[in-house]
């Protein structure tokens, strides 16, 4: 935009309306009166509406399930690039990612004897396939991945592992980190035990029949068996035929395998910043989705939230001062290839990384505010909580979570702000055929849109920085 | 039982606690004071727990999935033979009924352009499976079946017809009437204007990403062509992309087809009257189920509330004077084959048949009590709505609805009473997957054991009958 002399005049007579300048930027100052007025105007503004919800139906209707490696990937990074280009984004570009390529190909749960039924399973992400004949075996349940390593091998040999444990709703998501272990190390527990193949009640809050996948992660000293998860209300039938007494026999198979590793991107786009465009902030989401749902909630909404948090600043009259930068990553599903190889390529310039922050758990909207930041910068992140507190957003501690696109930026000392969305309801569809359009809530949307402006906007004016953190192990 | 002498004396006392048995059977009394005392503790023995919940649990965990003429229906059977006969039941016995055999097989409805996606679908039960490729065509979207009507030939010669129709929900279960024609009728509609298949937006009110199935009615003046139908969610995404201008071109395969006609069974238990045995007070309910789901709601629930309500007037001290006779009635969802034979093998019996009601809605709570009966039995209706108050049901009018099973007794001119399940969320999980035990409520199934008790109990010991009601046409 070139300043017309009329726009100059604007811009100075609005200036006079605040405090002075000097007292604004004075010791120990964050921001000027008139940067924390435009964020608290972008903050209304977005809560009037926005295009989030659009850039999310479009993703859905356009692009669908993208999963590594896949042709719906592919089509996300040019959907990715289409859209960030045409809404005006700067340096729209991708990094190539080498992702790992695995296809589900069929899966079939059903219990033999005693009495025959077909349950609503899928393949966990990453299982391999079972002979094509399946497996049949008697099923030995296990209410816990605890309960199941106290197991005598001599009760599980051979046999087909049921991992029968309940995941709990909470607003903080903690009932995922409680119950995703069963998910994530229970095949290769199983296997140690001699356990042909196991089946899990699915990570998830629903009674919908609908199966929960997501990733295993196979211990490298354990053999590999095939791993099911079956939905709630089929695990509540295995159950009950388990606990009448009569042993239980099952049937899995499936076709999963693993093909070559393909090439995906991740897609950036930036807002420069005004003055200190080498210092940037990071807003992040990710572009893959599992194969079943349309990936709407997971991570449609969140490449949504970042997208329309950074249009929206793109479109005020004064930019930040430093650079908004959007990352889209590649595969974080199936082993965060996305988010490592930005750190690659990265490299020193992680030091010019001020603050990331990542929209991963729906569509919101936005309940409080988490951080890892420097002690210094703590009355800066209240500052900033005073801004978000009309959206409901109350303060939290110094001690957030990433989301797992900028974990590896902590883990490299970066700051990042926890914006925790509200994820009641997130784990009823995350990682099911029922992540769809359906579940997105525009209003919670444009809630979560405008937190994630105020943080980017003031992190992109904050005078100082916020430091840097210590780095911290992956979680698992 | 044989009465022991102190049993005798306690119900000659207990008679005479009420008002003098001459009075309450005076002129115009339908009930003695001693039955309506014995109705209203019969209410609040169910309402304070019954079995109910046991009983569809059983047929789920154990049988499941229940299509006429499956390896299902036939375990249906043998669970119902085997539950009336341990429950006590007398004169336990089937009715040899022939069914159609339709076998679902696979189903793919998928987007091939301009943004390819795979919906989630189903057949429609009793369609046509499609040669071996599958049939791609273009999309013409109808927003109901009488804009479908209109459409010119020359515009769906050729092509895939979409009727995209949402139903709406209603406690009644009125938006389903409005909208089932759809499903019934569309496939003849759109093949008479030239249609090679057809994709119903499911008749259903769930956001959930799962189709409904139920059955198509092909017109003998058409030619057959494959039907489906496909979530709301996934009617979402193809709606969308037809409004968004490009031609949409689908593709539809399946390999659904006819198999002979199978043997299934009406399996019959009676509560034998005191003094006036044979007559009949029919409590109906259905044994098969869609196939997809485990028949829980449908109508899991209803078996289990007309055989809780008739064991629980079995445990009566005194039993009531008519017979109550349960009917758990063959393929109700593909031609209600068994409810037609039941009139069939009932011949003249027919007039022995006092009044008949059925249970094919969910699991309650009952919210009304509707009637076809004699205008001189109505004060009766009234009466019997006074017990049933306390359960919070309000009286209805006399052009209650049958299920479909107990609608050719009607149509005999059997008086019928419709106590009318709360539809709320009913037509979320009917004919699908997700029909399953995690859907029943045990309370509301009790109130409705309650009601339905009461009902029996009352139609069983009334003075006079109900009159006889004129016939009228099956609805569609």
């Amino acid at each position: 935009m070139i300043l017309q002399p009329r726009s100059v005049f604007a811009i100075i007579t609005l200036a006079c309306l605040f405090s002075p300048l000097s007292a604004a930027l004075g010791q120990g100052a964050d921001w000027s009166e008139q940067d924390l007025a435009a964020a608290a105007a972008l903050r209304d503004k977005a809560l009037a509406g926005t295009r989030a919800f659009e850039h999310v139906g479009s993703l859905v209707t356009e692009v669908g399930p993208r999963s590594a490696g896949s042709a719906g990937d592919a089509a996300a990074v040019r959907w990715a690039l289409n859209r960030l280009g045409s809404l005006g984004f700067s340096h729209v570009h991708t990094q190539d990612v080498l992702v790992p390529h695995w296809v589900r190909g069929t899966a079939e749960v059903s219990i033999v004897a005693p009495f025959p039924q077909t349950l609503v399973s899928l393949a966990l992400g990453g299982s391999i396939g079972t002979v094509a004949d399946g497996i049949e075996a008697q099923v030995v349940r296990a209410t816990s991945l605890e309960a199941l390593s106290t197991m005598s091998p001599a009760s599980i040999k051979d046999k087909i592992v049921f991992i029968d444990e309940r995941m709990q709703r909470a607003r903080d998501g903690s009932g995922y980190s409680a119950t995703v272990r069963n998910r994530g190390m229970g095949a290769s527990v199983a296997a140690n035990l001699g356990a042909v193949a196991i089946v899990i009640r699915s990570v998830g809050t629903s009674d919908e029949r609908i199966a929960h996948t997501g990733s295993v992660r196979y211990s490298t000293d354990a053999p590999r068996i095939p791993a099911f998860s079956i939905s709630n209300p089929d695990a509540d039938v295995l159950a009950r035929q388990v606990q009448a007494g009569k042993p239980v026999r099952v049937r899995v198979k499936s076709t999963a395998r693993e093909l070559p590793p393909a090439w995906s991107a991740n897609v950036i786009g930036e807002i420069p910043g005004r003055d200190r465009a080498q210092e940037i902030v990071v807003l992040g989401a990710h572009l893959d989705s599992w194969d079943p749902g349309y990936g709407a909630i997971d991570d449609g909404a969140g490449v949504a939230i970042v997208t329309e948090a950074a249009r929206l600043i793109s479109k005020l009259d004064r930019q930040p001062s430093r650079t908004i930068r959007v990352v889209l990553f590649a595969n974080e599903e199936f082993g965060t290839s996305g988010a490592r190889e930005y750190l690659r390529l990265a490299g020193d310039d992680v030091s010019k990384h001020v603050l990331a922050m990542e929209a991963d758990l729906g569509t919101g909207p936005v309940w409080r505010l988490q951080s890892r930041v420097a002690p210094d910068a703590l009355p800066a992140i209240a500052s900033m909580q005073s801004v978000l507190a009309p959206l409901n957003i109350a303060p939290g501690d110094n001690n957030g979570s990433p989301g797992s696109d900028v974990h590896p930026l902590m883990d490299a000392g970066v700051p990042i702000l926890d914006l925790s969305l509200d994820a009641t309801n997130y784990f009823d569809v995350h990682h099911t055929v029922n992540d769809t359009l359906a579940k997105v809530d525009a209003k919670s949307l444009d809630q979560s849109v405008a937190a994630f402006a105020v943080a980017a906007y003031l992190a992109a004016t904050k005078q100082g920085d916020f430091g840097r953190v210590t780095a911290e192990p992956a979680k698992n």
